[in-house]
């Protein structure tokens, strides 16, 4: 029988990576090094509830790259875009079961954008970790329907 | 037979998320998160050529997490913290033929740190895209020995 160390991993939560959000002023110009390197036709959607325009990239170990247009200066995508200029804007990690993670990190103490999880693109249900918890990286935690 | 439209396609490149590189200036304080959320104990190693010291933390799908701790203020990580602060320093995207894919970004014009690939960490020939030709975000490419 193994020892279990782990906070969370009792609980058979798993971790994978599921995206790179990386925010740009322009899809098209952002995909143009994408395409290059073959990872196109890239597919996009609009996202009305979160004011972007996104095109994502599938790789191999079913992680994505996932390029932010902003289709409004207030949102998050655009607000980040003026204060920090291109670049990434977040990472996602899948989790297994989303509450009982968000229920951990609530009782150490650990800062999320909402108590519950939010629909999110895809029937996901998704939250936020705050940066200020992360060292700087702004991680979203979300659990696929 | 399907059509191959992909620039890199039909020379059977294929794409990897490897890792995520996340500069702290502290690996204590920036394993806390990763800890609580169960993915830890790291594997911590120096790189001497680097100047950094990583822990790395092993997602599901073969992507991992690192954070680098600076062991130099005029290392690459030491300066980013210096001028950004803690964040997401770049992404690694794993590749079969790191030459072949290096050869048709510079044939395509795009700057990268160097000409041939060089030995990275754990034996790996790496090289990287010039944040300036990938929207802000620093793109290392790397193939396993």
């Amino acid at each position: 029988m193994m020892i279990k160390v782990n906070p969370l991993e009792n609980q058979g939560i798993e971790f994978e990576l599921d995206h790179i959000g990386i925010a740009t002023p322009s899809l098209e110009e952002g995909k143009r090094l994408y395409e290059l390197l073959g990872l196109g036709p890239a597919d996009v959607e609009e996202v009305p509830s979160e004011k972007v325009r996104v095109a994502m990239y599938e790789l191999g170990n079913g992680a994505r790259v996932e390029l932010l247009e902003s289709t409004d200066p207030e949102s998050a995508v655009g607000k980040f875009l003026k204060r920090r200029g291109p670049g990434i804007h977040h990472i996602c990690l899948r989790v297994k079961d989303i509450r009982s993670v968000m229920n951990n990190l609530l009782k150490a103490g650990v800062r999320l954008t909402s108590e519950e999880p939010r629909p999110g693109a895809h029937n996901c249900l998704v939250t936020f970790i705050h940066p200020s918890e992360a060292g700087g990286v702004l991680i979203e935690l979300s659990q696929r329907p």
